[in-house]
């Protein structure tokens, strides 16, 4: 067992350094210094974000006006910075406010969740405290069920717990760099790309260490009371999935709606009837749309990612437990998902250092191949990593359970699974970047067709999106025929392990989108100087589109993943067979495919609904405050951030209700094979509208981007702001916001969700489940 | 057999019954007198559709004009009617001169495709002559598979043909109906409404008759070759329902291509850009708008419920030909799909009755009622009508093959089929009227949703179109649970039959929007009083959710059929387990998921680009031609004709392509599980996307005719014509019509054409498939 004290060495020190590499990056951001000059607040409303507005209006009008590049803001100096420090603090302030008034809910839904997990899985065994026959292993005892409803229900709070400090701390360092970056614009794209990336790095190895360790000692202290009952340990860890995934499913939905609502309700009338530009600090609800994509697109995805990452890794654990080196106790092989993931680190390290040091961004068109060449390097590297992780950590024969079979795996085997896992994300992400930057022939002619109206944009960007979806699922088809082929369900697992093995970098590059967004809502809002602006928004229009390759590997990942729990769910309750040909698997299909539409149905609704509440209130600002318009006078951000937060924790119930009580129905009325089929259809179906709604968002936003840019002829032909093209496009942006930042990504954690959640109730299921069918 | 003698009177019987009712409504229509006094065509371009435009502005313009209810125009009288008769000539030529066209190019494809048919069939058994062990009656001999190849052919030809001549004839009465209830519509609505229903009627029975008597025809005639071998004979047959979804296919991708290129053409620059009304005369687009209507809803939807009606036959007739009366050869019992079909017209004549001669519709108030009632009337009468064919032509006990097993069968459960399918259908027919009627909420809240512009509109739509998905899903769910649980794969067969059973109602129903479409496009061209034009508007609305309900039933029994086909795929082929835990098995799923989306990707593109075309040249001639804009010059509708001819001709052959190769490349190369897989998985999320992309459409449509009418204080608040709220109105109308006319009934032919594809080379894929995964 020498090479399980190379695990226990391996691992801890792996997330150490992922948590000291974080913290190294935070340090170097902290170096820009942004000091706030003007008291904060203003007009006291009810403590709400706000910030006083100077009168300078030739200031705050430039930004649609001239053309003179080498003009430098009066704004860019002391006084800039002072601006940008009091909205830096009204954003993170009203992200704080909503992030705490969201936890207040989801602290009361986690504990009563909590108290439902013990009571049904306490009831599979009447709440005995014997111990029983193990499952999987034949002869030996297991610990009672009871003791599995207790450290099920822990294991859940402590995911739930891990989830929403990773989203937390994802938002402070967000609403930390935005003004940073703003203010190192002044010197220069590389610099202020350096802050934006670095920041996003402080977010992804902080949560990937933190998830790992958190995982990891969970595992060792449950172990002192397990013992040799792996079966039953890992059983409960899957509890920590499934806690990760629900703060996760309230994060992405009510963070989707919040910051949907506010951006559409700011467009609507700022953009559309007003005619002011974005991000135009006379607009009442431009606070709430900068709070909105840290609450939205940086807590949101983190409590994504964080639960993909800990439901893959708690699947593959739950599945290794029941294999043949399971059984022998060997636990650096059991460990093998956590030192991928701990290899992930050190891979990802490695990788932010290209971008941050070995070849430094100097120009606007150095950006995008930057952020290209983060994910070609993580995944060259991480190949390398994997194939000595699976030779050292494996032995080179064992066995894996095959729904009650066994299947011979060599440890080569589980390398191949690893990579095409990896490679897939890779593949998923080039056509995500294909199918939604405006460097490429789709986006320009869903631009072009912004010729002839609004209609044929929508109709040109739906049949994008749809067309999208063709190579991610091609990809994610053959990781699930090679991972399964080769080593059944663990295959699967430890394929969506590949894909988020690099999910620091993925993090990194994702998060460092919203901030760019931000920043350049700051360099607008503080009147900056013109070449700022073209600075940030350069920065930004490479955040869009990595904000969709994001997106990419999230619901790769999620598909992966949540078929991995599908598998462990199937394990777990004792079906050997989920035949299409049983009317009741076929059901559960057919329902099961509707439910993404259910829910995107709902998700959608509450957007549009809280926008319109926006739009009347933003409305209502511009004709009760004298001067607004002229900017002599400050609107009341306050108001608007309230209606944001109060419609995305309304909204965000019954939604979630959808997604947490269907397995649990299917489940207990209809019975396991039915609900094997629920999850089947929700995942098949859930892939295809999350890419395609995720996909033409990003289109639309960015054919709105190429015309206002007018970098080419053609551009130029569609442009300039304000035209009728450019009118279109808007409608095609605004129509976007919700399929990609709301309904979209909130499908991935749809079909995840009620995975983990059939898997962690599996025995319940399995014991009383049925109740109508059976 | 005396039984048998009886199925022999009664559905030959039946059939001339519907056919010689069908005709004596033709003579009813017929009586409307439509006289050309004009000479027909004009400029003489090509032969194509031209008429002359009368030199009379005051007319013209009159539409969007005056509001006095009482006048009676100048045009109502015989000048109009020449005009009517010329523009419906017009409209019949180029719809004409289109489905000739199209069908060269499907004859080609057809003789094509029966060849290929014949030689992978052939194959099977290596062109041998030899006769065969049966594969189901073991110890007796079959006919050769060269047999099977060849009548296999012949009836795809068959059904090819039949699909053709339905889709043609109901083309013909259409275009001679509509400027019938045009001029009826000066006797009232009354009369123009029965004009308008009668000629609906006509296309119904004639189709519903025909498809019979072909059926009986061909097996009766197959049946000489084949004496006692019915297990190859009712093979062969399900070549029928191949030919009939195949046309079906062409038809309603190009036909809908066609329609909405036009339309959308039409509408961007008639009513966005020159401020015209809806066919409007001086619009060049006009006339192939109008033709749209008929080829694409007519035409197209009759071939798509034609195909629907001969699949499920089909796959009833081959799991009964398998059964213990197939094994019987009980010929009545076999025929009980048949049966249940003939019984069925006769019910859909007594109902036909009670909306022309019984209760006569007198006011606009009576219209919906009307059509509602034929639903509700002859879903109850139908009811009784299968449980006196159930009780009359069933043995009271008989087994089922069950995939490998027998199931005992009572002759009520296929009763209960049967009345779950009509009354599913009955359930989906209301739900849509409910999220596409204006009469409702929903969409009156779509409606509402325009005071914030078009981005709200679509976001509304877009969910409404998702939520409108639950109620038929779980209608379908409940009948194929309830078809499955008592009479496997035959339950559900009969399901569709029953939903089916209606159709000529459903068809009299459907045709009978487009017919009053035209009418309406007629008036408007013939420059009829305002009172005439508010009339056949009246009808238009009507029809627009009696439209949106016949797209139901259609994709509701599409699903059903293609269950039922996807079981006897997998029977003939000889699996008796689809088990999504094979990983082919669940590659092929989600690979099938995503079909739906790379279809409607191509097809909404194709719309999107010939739409385009379709912009450039009104856009051209009304610049190009002098004084049209003022109605002193004739357009050159000809051109535009051609130009939706030659679009859909060019774009209809990429999906069909997609729709014909996807199963014979999924069962060649990768075997018949990943088919199956892949038929499942097209089958769930093809559903959810047609019937979401329908009812979004629909309701677009009717948010903008709430909006137009201005019937409310509400709506009256959103109007009038022109008002910001009524042109955002009008960009989800024209996003909606790809998607509702287009891609989304696509869609039905895509899973059931997949599934009867499959079905009918199960054979070769049995003995050949799989050469890469097996």
């Amino acid at each position: 067992m020498g090479s399980a004290a190379a695990a226990d060495v391996f691992i801890p020190a792996c997330a150490a350094v992922g948590v000291a590499f974080a913290l190294w990056q935070w340090f170097l951001v902290s170096r820009v210094k942004v000091s706030a000059y003007a008291a904060p607040g203003g007009n006291g409303h009810h403590g709400g974000p706000v910030f006083r507005i100077e009168d300078n209006e030739e200031d705050v009008g430039m930004g649609g006006g001239g053309d003179d590049d080498e003009e430098e803001g009066a704004g860019d100096g002391t006084v800039a910075v002072a601006r940008c420090a009091e909205i830096q603090s009204a954003i993170s302030v009203g992200a704080n406010s909503f992030l705490f008034t969201q936890y207040k809910y989801l602290a009361a839904f986690t504990a009563i969740f909590a108290v439902v997990i013990f009571l049904f899985l306490g009831s599979v065994h009447r709440f005995s405290t014997d111990s029983r026959p193990c499952q999987y292993t034949s002869g030996r005892t297991c610990k009672p069920a009871l003791a599995n409803a207790v450290f099920s229900s822990v294991a859940f709070l402590l995911g739930a717990a891990t989830s929403v400090v990773s989203g937390y701390l994802g938002m402070r360092i967000a609403t930390y760099a935005n003004a940073r970056t703003t203010l190192e614009a002044r010197r220069g794209v590389g610099a202020a790309f350096a802050t934006a990336f670095r920041s996003g790095a402080v977010m992804g190895f902080l949560l990937a260490s933190l998830g790992l360790l958190v995982l990891y000692v969970t595992i060792k202290v449950f172990g002192l009371y397990y013992g040799d009952d792996w079966e039953s340990l890992y059983e409960s860890i899957t509890g920590y999935g499934l806690g990760g995934s629900s703060m996760a499913l309230f994060g992405r939905v009510g963070g989707g709606i919040y910051t949907k609502a506010a951006d559409v309700g700011a467009d609507l009338v700022g953009k559309v009837e007003r005619n002011i530009p974005e991000d135009d600090p006379r607009n009442p609800a431009v606070i709430a749309d900068n709070v909105g994509d840290n609450v939205g697109d940086i807590a949101g995805m983190g409590s994504d990612l964080f639960g993909s990452y800990a439901e893959s890794t708690c699947a593959a654990l739950f599945v290794a437990s029941i294999s043949s080196f399971g059984a022998d106790h060997d636990f650096a092989a059991v460990a093998y998902p956590l030192l991928i993931s701990s290899a992930g680190l050190l891979v990802c390290l490695v990788t932010t250092l290209f971008a941050t040091d070995l070849f430094k961004v100097k120009t606007v068109r150095g950006v995008a191949p930057a952020l290209k060449l983060q994910l070609v390097v993580s995944t060259v590297l991480m190949t390398v990593a994997a194939l000595v992780v699976s030779l050292a950590a494996l032995p080179a024969n064992f066995t894996m359970f095959d729904f009650g079979q066994v299947k011979q795996v060599k440890n080569w085997h589980l390398f191949f699974c690893v990579a095409i896992g990896l490679w897939a994300g890779l593949a998923i992400g080039f056509t995500t970047e294909y199918f939604t930057s405006n460097a490429y022939s789709p986006v320009r002619d869903v631009a072009d067709s912004c010729r002839t109206g609004a209609a044929t944009n929508v109709i040109f960007g739906l049949a994008l999106g749809y067309k999208s979806v063709i190579v991610p699922v091609f990809a994610i088809a053959v990781s699930i025929y090679v991972g399964f082929t080769l080593a059944s369900i663990y295959g699967i697992a430890v394929a969506a392990l590949g894909m988020l093995s690099t999910v620091a970098t993925g993090l990194a590059i994702d998060a460092y989108g919203p901030i760019s967004d931000n920043a350049g809502g700051i360099a607008e809002m503080a009147g900056m100087s013109r070449r700022i602006r073209q600075r940030t928004d350069a920065l930004d229009a490479a955040g869009n589109t990595t904000a969709a390759i994001g997106k990419g590997f999230a619901i790769g990942s999620a598909a992966l993943v949540s078929l991995a729990l599908f598998g462990a769910f199937v394990s777990r309750a004792g079906i050997t067979d989920v035949n299409v040909l049983n009317p009741k698997v076929f059901v559960g299909l057919l329902v099961g495919a509707m439910l993404p539409y259910w829910f995107s149905a709902m998700t959608m609704k509450s957007v549009g609904s809280a926008a319109l509440k926006m739009v009347e209130e933003v409305r209502r600002q511009f004709i009760a405050i004298p001067g607004l318009m002229e900017g002599r006078a400050a609107p009341d951000y306050a108001r608007c951030v309230r209606i944001s937060t109060d419609a995305s924790l309304k909204e965000m119930m019954p939604p979630g209700a959808l997604v947490l009580l269907a397995p649990l129905v299917a489940g207990t009325f209809f019975g396991v094979s039915t609900l094997a089929g629920l999850l089947a259809g929700a995942l098949v179906s859930g892939v295809q509208i999350a890419i395609s709604a995720s996909n033409s968002g990003g289109a639309w936003d960015n054919a709105k981007k190429y015309i206002e840019a007018g970098a080419s002829d053609h551009a130029k032909s569609l442009g300039p702001k304000g035209s009728d093209a450019h009118k279109a496009a808007v409608i095609g942006d605004t129509i976007g916001d919700p399929l990609k930042d709301t309904s979209g990504p909130s499908l991935n954690i749809l079909i995840k969700l009620m995975a983990v959640e059939s898997l962690v109730f599996a025995p319940f299921f399995a014991a009383h489940g049925g109740l109508i069918f059976k």
